[in-house]
């Protein structure tokens, strides 16, 4: 049975936005059946063009949609939205566009999921500041390895039993590489060469290999469970494009496996590079999996994990913040709107 | 700040029991100021003898606390406490003196958090059914691997992305023994009596080698996560004495560890014996630890890896389960009482 409807306003319609629109649709009967909700997406802004229906749009192909021009500012003005999930492509350096859009839909006491790195990157503490201002939600579960359990799970399974340090896998596609230049016996030029071929490598892999993606991840863990104020500059950050062969082999005759570990401590250190792990270790993860260990005070390290990247491991973290917002109307703060309250029909 | 007292009965008064009540004590200002809420332990039973103070026990030696004859039953007769913590030792065949225990609790309307898996195998649907109709939450996170997220996990990160089958390294005695006849050439028996001189195995420690704890834990798990009505009948169990050295020896020549594996499916097959798991894989964790390893619709496999026993990981859990029950007393549904309306000073 349905309680409430939430109207979704989708800032970013790639890989992430497509299979968050599908999945609320093809899931909206166990929805409305296990969480008593039922989301609709009623607008959708991509690049300079934006689709907007009172009544939600179906999932279909993107080209059947009313696109017209305009910016997420427009649409904000044309349809009422209840959340914006924000999933345009991640900006490191000036967190654009993501970072206006989010400060848009705070303005509006509207809560926000992130599945971009880019705004928590360059402005974690305005955004929370605002979110607590405003009392709406700000999620990002999204934004750091998939759907592994790492923002909720610390919330709730490890409240009142501090996290005193995080290291993860926290970049697939580096990972990737290492994996196969040690199974395969190749450099690292041939690995990142078939990684991009398989389509786990952008054609500009800079943000991969050379672990800006990585540290803008451990930004986010040591800022949202550490209470750090960490920002790029602040990252200790080397890549793996020195990483030799003949490094992966010794290491590995060794008993180690060379992987690209971010780290975070509460003090505020925070690295990001090459490290011997050793084989077997919780963090020997292969191929394109994550990991993240907790090192909590009262239990020792616990690891999760799992898929960190693609469609439906994002969508499902999206979709998981989705309902802890939304969910039985329990949670969320003040804000949100009942069912009853909104203008459409169920 | 504290903006709510919490009165704790603690039944049961070993490691797990003792541990709570020293963490409670040791991390009473961090509670406070993270989570405005301050435990105070006012009654304690322990088989047959109890102790009640209106004002709350210290944590220090148990003899010196003012133990006269009693049990549970009486115990909440004479001091009113907000929620029950149930660590007696598990009994897996009648689920007592536990089961009794949460009955009580709930009769009164007060909630309930289980660290003993007897009452959940023996009676799971009644439990839970009793305390919905009381309108208060029953929580057991620490039954089932320690602090390693769970039940909060699934319910929270991968809420709408339904896990279809569960499989995990449940028993850190058995994978402990494993891992000795492996690394150390030994026999069954003689890395059992390591694992006893040790204390990772007790003196009868069929609940553990038979795969007893397991099929128990198993039964939770798939109870509460995919809605099944599970007993320890229905659960085809084996366990470890019929697993040689030369087993263990000839499966890893060909690249597998010999584990004590349980699953359990959406369909109900549920299951526990030695499995051979291939080397590297997540559900490959040495000595006493823990592995669960849930399969998610839309993320696929994520896999949870860290300590599954001992008092603090246990007691951690069980503090996790008295946050999310009474922290910001924003959760647990009616029955909870706030801070303003308790009869002691803060």
């Amino acid at each position: 049975m349905v309680e409430r409807e939430v109207r979704v306003l989708l800032a970013g319609y790639g890989t992430v936005g497509r299979t968050l629109h599908r999945i609320l649709e093809e899931r909206a009967a166990d929805l409305a059946r296990d969480h008593h909700v039922r989301f609709r997406v009623v607008g959708i802004a991509r690049r300079d063009r934006v689709a907007a229906s009172e009544t939600g749009f179906d999932f279909g192909s993107p080209n059947q949609l009313p696109w017209k021009s305009g910016t997420l500012f427009d649409l904000m003005g044309e349809v009422k939205g209840d959340v914006l999930v924000e999933a345009t492509p991640t900006d490191l350096a000036k967190g654009q566009p993501g970072l206006g859009h989010a400060r848009a839909a705070l303005r509006e006491n509207m809560p926000v999921v992130l599945a971009n790195k880019g705004p928590l990157v360059v402005a974690y503490k305005e955004l929370t500041e605002r979110a607590e201002k405003a009392g709406v939600p700000l999620r990002f579960e999204a934004t750091v390895a998939g759907c592994i359990p790492t923002f909720n799970a610390v919330r709730h399974a490890f409240a009142g039993n501090p996290v005193s340090r995080i290291e993860g896998i926290l970049n697939g596609t580096t990972n990737f590489i290492l994996t196969r230049m040690l199974e395969e016996r190749r450099e690292f030029e041939d690995a990142l060469r078939e990684a991009q071929s398989l389509g786990y490598a952008e054609a500009n892999p800079t943000n991969d290999v050379d672990g800006l993606d990585a540290a803008a991840k451990i930004i986010i863990l040591g800022n949202a469970l550490l209470g750090l104020d960490l920002s790029m500059d602040k990252v200790e950050t080397a890549g793996i494009r020195s990483v030799s062969r003949q490094a992966v082999e010794v290491a590995a005759n060794r008993g180690f496996k060379v992987k690209l570990v971010a780290e975070v401590d509460r003090q505020g250190k925070a690295r990001v590079g090459p490290r011997l792990v050793p084989r077997g270790s919780t963090l020997d993860v292969s191929g394109a999996l994550n990991a993240v260990r907790f090192s909590t005070e009262l239990a020792g390290p616990v690891t999760h994990i799992g898929p960190g990247a693609g469609g439906g491991p994002t969508a499902a973290a999206v979709l998981s913040d989705l309902l802890d917002v939304f969910h039985n109307g329990s949670r969320g703060g003040s804000g949100l709107r009942s069912l009853a309250s909104t203008a459409t029909k169920s």
